[in-house]
C-alpha cells in the first residue's frame, strides 16, 4: 500500500512524516530527487536525491518517475518508480509525500492500492508565519510557495483524507491511524483466504 | 458517524469495544436489548437493557428498533434507534455490536455516516477454544453459537474493515484507528468550509 501525503510547503508534512517511520519503522519512504540545493541539515540520499537539472531530464527521458513536477524555472521534483515498485513487490507499505499534481498521478498509476491524504494548517495565517518564519528563503520564495499552496487548496476534494496540522503529536497519530485503518481495510487483506481458513472445519 | 462492530459470538467483540470505550471517553455505545438472562458480571442498562420476549415484541410493533434479530427460539437482540439518533443529532460518535444483519440494516439507513468492522478469530479452532471455555454455557449452546459463527463468516465480503483478534491490544488499536481515520475523511469533515478558511486571505 502507497501512504501519498500532500499539502503545502510548510505545513510540517516533513516532521510528520519523520515522526511517522519513528514509530512505524516497517513503513519505507520515498526519498524524492529534487534539483534544488540542500537545506541546512538535509542529507542527499535521505532527505532528497540532490540533482542537477541535466541529470533530472535524462531521468525523464528514461521514464524513471512515477511523477514529476516544476515548481518554478529550473525547480523540480521527482519520484523515482523502482523504490516504490519494489516495496510493494516486497509487501512493504511506502509513503511519499508529493504535491495534488502527484498524488493524482499515483491514484491513476496504483489506484485503491494509494490512500491519498492532504495535510492542511489549521488557518491561512499559520502557514504565512511558518513560511516567513524560514529565514533561509528570501521573500520571493516564500510569496511563490503561498501561491503555490493555494493551488494546493483548490484540490482539497480530490484526497480521501485530511488531517489539520494544529497540533504534531496529534497530526502523526492521526496519520499513522490512517496507515493502520487502510492495513486492515477489506481489499488490503486476503479475506477470502481467511473466508476459507475460518471455514476449514466444515 | 456509526462504528459497526460485528463478528460471531466468542471472538471477544464486547471486551475489544469496552477497551476502546476506555481509550475514546467521547465515544458513546448503543445498548442493545436482549431477551436472554444476564451472564455473570452484567449489569442492565449498561451491558444490555434485559427485557422480556413480550416487552420486546412491543418495542418491535412501536417500531423502536434500529435492527433486531431473533437468535433462536426465544432469544431475540435490537437495538434501540433513539439513542443512535441523539447521538448523531449531538455530534458525537456512537459504537454498536450488531451481526451482519444489523450491520446490513444500518447500511441502509445510515450510508456512508456508518463504518463496518469485522471482528475474526485467527481461527476456527481458536474461537471453538473461546466458546468452549465459557463454561456458562451449555453444549447446545455452544454448538448454536458456531453455527452461527458460520453464518457470519459468509457475509465478511460485505465489511469496510476487518480486525483479526490473535492479540487483544493489538485488535483494540486497530479498532482505535479505523474510528479516527474515520473523522479525518474527506467526507467526515466540512471540507468546503475549511477550503474556504483556508482562502480568506484572497
Amino acid at each position: 500500500m502507497l501512504i501519498v501525503v500532500s499539502g503545502p510547503s510548510g505545513v510540517g508534512k516533513g516532521t510528520v512524516i519523520s515522526r511517522l517511520l519513528e514509530r512505524q519503522p516497517e513503513l519505507a519512504k520515498s526519498v524524492s530527487c529534487t534539483t534544488r540545493g540542500p537545506r541546512p541539515g538535509e542529507q542527499d540520499g535521505v532527505d532528497y536525491h540532490f540533482v542537477s537539472v541535466d541529470r533530472f531530464r535524462q531521468m525523464v527521458a528514461a521514464g524513471e518517475f512515477l511523477e514529476y513536477a516544476r515548481v518554478h524555472q529550473d525547480l523540480w521534483y521527482g519520484t523515482p518508480i523502482a523504490p516504490v515498485e519494489a516495496a510493494l513487490a516486497a509487501g512493504t507499505d511506502i509513503a511519499l509525500e508529493i504535491d495534488y499534481q502527484g498524488a493524482r498521478s499515483v491514484r491513476q498509476a496504483f489506484g485503491n492500492r494509494a490512500a491519498l491524504v492532504f495535510i492542511a494548517p489549521p488557518s491561512w495565517d499559520a502557514l504565512v508565519a511558518r513560511l516567513q518564519g524560514r529565514s533561509t528563503e528570501s521573500a520571493d520564495a516564500t510569496a511563490k510557495r503561498l501561491a503555490s499552496a493555494k493551488r494546493e487548496f483548490r484540490h482539497i476534494g480530490m484526497f480521501e483524507y485530511v488531517v489539520v496540522n494544529d497540533e504534531l503529536e496529534r497530526a502523526v497519530i492521526e496519520l499513522e491511524s490512517i496507515l493502520i485503518a487502510e492495513r486492515c481495510r477489506l481489499e488490503s487483506i486476503d479475506w477470502q483466504e481467511l473466508q476459507r481458513q475460518l471455514s476449514s472445519e466444515a
